[in-house]
């Protein structure tokens, strides 16, 4: 892909036909500057197979708004349009669509609520809610899914993998194995959802971190080939590197060559008053490497160097780790909690591809239109009533209760305060006889979720840092409860309607299915 | 992401910082020069869980060959590698490092061979073979990897769905949940591997492909929230391309509503001398709409409308409808092989994330280093035999029995001609007692895989179009036995090593295990 050809497929076209071929048809109908509603969830937390998330973390807003700032209608590519022809031959785009493109096929006349980055998110609440003319909120749907799915995918799983890690250091190595430039993207989520530096020297500077890295396999490769030895290869990178120096100890044999060789090396920094950092494990069984690595470089006199383990990890291969160790560590003479905490995680392919769920299935929904001078509810019915979306302008509401964990989300009509009422019902999503009633003053805090981002095409969001998102996700996490961040079977967190939310819901399904006001059977 | 930060993501630094670090230091060494060769392949075919693949297509080469000429080190990029400090608070890259990169920081001195984009490849069979000065070959690594894995595994994905779909029209649909920007190059990979069209329009128009698409569930649901009905939704669409008029038919009621309602607007459409395309099927037992929908449009008079079904589908369940339509068809009064005819296939999220098995384990190894006049092989051990790579410069062929069909991929060494050899030994990879013999004469073709495709940093392959490169994919997959292409348990096909590569490998193993060269355990 050559600069022209990215610059077409990154910029506003980067988005399904169908969105062009529908806001030309509201165009030709005068539709296509009614004012729409669309709202940006997902439907269910990624399953991996053997394992679920009881949770999200959400991210990719930023990016979604800097495309929108610059995603414009070139002469490029409006060209391209023009040049699109049916199967009549004739064009698919008229003369006076793609004139209106050119003036108004921006994003300027859209506003945006979004949950912001960082935060814990949950199925069917809004994390974002577009506002604005028909045409231009269908137009940004391909763009700002793709910019929140994936983010939010990749950050959850950071999560997992932090958690999972019980807090040690983690570094996001996925650049190499992950999907093409969104790696980046990739890396960008993982940084804020759990890891803590990247090894993407790009992106770790756009994003203002350092990146890091050790060295590898190659390296003592090349020493053998030119007939000198892993030994000799660690000295002249711990003489490169002297305070900063990682050895890779698995190109031969990691115990028989690799850590007595490292160890030889540390000695020689330490003599001449460095300190050395660590070793990495690549490869075999990493947690009984890990308690013999650890009991060699305690005899040798270097308790506190770090043990970076990397090779298809994630949060089960991490897990398994951590119990083996507490299984194995005493028997070994070693402390399996100082074990564990001298222990730091490279997380690739399975971190960046969130391998075992490799989407999100978030979806954007037109839920009101506004007509004449009121807005209007839109639904879509379908078989699974969970896949029914919720209608209308809606809120979204964080219930904490009194240990100030996060008890409920609440999805309210846009008039309601859940806090001004003297009993609050939760309706379940789907099974009308499921619900439950809290009074206000049993919690501790009743707080809106969504917040203004972007007001008519400007963004109204102050950038925070990657430091900052972080913040927000260790708030959000201490305050789930344990039993939602459990990495197996996870405590299903309730998210549910008020009764008034839940009540329209209800009588448009019914008037839908009789035909009104669809009418569609008549 | 601004343009600024995605120039920085995106350039030279798309790269691990490990890359950096050891070139300083080979820089330091006066090794950076030295002549090295690398090898990519990988190591398995992608394993989805319940299947596996049989065979790889090839895909990402001319993308990385244009990034190989655009990456280069700007100031910004210099800037960021001088900011870096170690732990020692001492910049991590000396003046005369980041000197030298300004000046040669780029791949001018690198010459490639690779298998050409689209065709069949194999595991452990090299499909690039890199050469010149160590350090810039080590620069490499990461966007090389990242380039080739993700378009060769999503190629691969896409020819298995084409095949599953026995060769009806399919069309990628996956920007949406695909990850982040890379979705671009998954469209391109899926367009070479299998699909034939892709409703991302920005990638469509920078290969030069029409992009496709139908309308949405927004488009009917518009309609209904400004009081009118699905009915008014098709006819206004109709009544908009009346040449290219798909309908999906699935927002209310599919029998009920959507494909009565269709049917009505193909018959207007057909009193005013249009020929509809046909109506999309979204969601249900796809299956058994697509034989109630094409009795009802046959009935109508429609029987060459085309039926495109979507949802989450992939190889598998597209295989499961075709399967449920050969058992159903008959017993409805239809032939299922004419109504599996009129099938499409909108394929999206399972497609360009691979899913089930989202990354292809492809590896960059350092296989020769040039010491003094002649190239020493180079190769790294590991306890698992098939994770060894092959030393050495070698070259890769294919070999054709005498039904044309490729029956091995044989790995010998640079000067060895299995054309000229009175028998060729097809030795395993790992297994010693696993050999067998072949004579040119029963082999209709003896083909060499790898071409020139960079001399030099300066790219030789003639870029060929996405049509070119499937001309080439379907050329293969017709020479690949039928058992290699099952979806399932796919037959093994062989990848082998000459005697002489089989002879080195084993030399180099015993010697490096005995201390020799390495000399780790002196």
């Amino acid at each position: 892909m050559n600069t022209t050809q990215q610059q077409l497929a990154e910029g506003i076209l980067f988005t399904d036909e169908y969105q062009f071929t529908m806001a030309q048809m509201y165009y030709r109908l005068g539709l296509h500057e009614k004012p729409a509603q669309f709202d940006y969830f997902f439907r269910d937390y990624p399953d991996y197979g053997a394992h679920k998330a009881g949770y999200c973390i959400a991210a990719g807003l930023e990016w979604l708004l800097d495309w929108m700032q610059e995603a414009r209608f070139r002469p490029a590519e409006l060209d391209c349009l023009r040049s699109q022809t049916g199967r009549a031959g004739t064009p698919v785009f008229s003369a006076d669509f793609i004139g209106w493109l050119e003036k108004n096929g921006n994003f300027d006349g859209l506003s945006m609520r979004a949950i912001p980055e960082g935060r814990v998110v949950h199925p069917n609440v809004p994390l974002a809610v577009v506002t604005g003319p028909l045409a231009a909120g269908q137009m940004l749907e391909t763009s700002l899914l793709n910019h929140l799915n994936y983010q939010t995918l990749i950050a959850t799983k950071a999560a997992r993998i932090r958690e999972s890690g019980r807090g040690q250091l983690i570094i996001e190595f996925g650049a190499r194995r992950g999907h093409g430039k969104g790696v980046t993207a990739g890396a960008r989520a993982a940084l804020i959802g759990g890891a803590d530096f990247s090894s993407n020297v790009g992106i770790s500077h756009a994003l203002g971190l350092a990146p890091k890295g050790t060295h590898a396999h190659s390296m003592v490769q090349a020493f053998l080939a030119l007939g000198m030895t892993e030994l000799d290869a660690f000295r002249a990178f711990a003489e490169t590197y002297p305070d900063d120096c990682i050895l890779l100890v698995d190109t031969i044999d990691t115990l028989g060559s690799g850590i007595p060789n490292a160890i030889k090396v540390f000695e020689e920094l330490k003599r001449r008053g460095h300190t050395p950092i660590g070793i990495r494990l690549d490869s075999g069984d990493l947690a009984h490497l890990s308690i013999r690595a650890a009991r060699m470089m305690d005899e040798a006199g270097f308790p506190d160097t770090t043990i970076v383990l990397s090779n298809e990890l994630d949060e089960l291969s991490i897990w398994q780790i951590l119990t083996q160790i507490g299984q194995e560590a005493a028997r070994n003479g070693l402390d399996a909690d100082r074990l564990i905490r001298r222990l730091a995680y490279g997380v690739g392919t399975r971190l960046v591809t969130s391998a075992g769920d490799s989407a999100l299935n978030g979806v954007y929904k037109l839920v009101a239109l506004r007509r004449e001078s009121r807005w209007v509810p839109a639904m879509k019915l379908s078989d699974s009533p969970s896949k029914i979306p919720n209608p209308g302008d809606k809120r979204a509401w964080r219930l904490y209760d009194r240990r100030g964990k996060a008890t409920a989300d609440l999805l309210s009509a846009k008039d309601e305060v859940p806090a001004d009422q003297p009993k609050i019902v939760l309706r379940h999503m789907t099974e009308s006889n499921l619900k439950r009633s809290l009074v206000p003053k049993d919690l501790l805090k009743i707080e809106p979720l969504l917040i203004d981002v972007c007001r008519e095409g400007r963004t109204v969001l102050a950038s925070p840092s990657i430091e900052q998102i972080r913040a927000l996700r260790q708030s959000d996490m201490e305050r789930l409860d344990p039993g939602v961040k459990r990495l197996m079977n996870p405590h299903i967190y309730h998210v549910s309607l008020t009764e008034k939310v839940w009540q329209v819901k209800q009588k448009m399904i019914a008037s839908m299915r009789s035909g009104l006001p669809g009418k569609a059977h008549r």
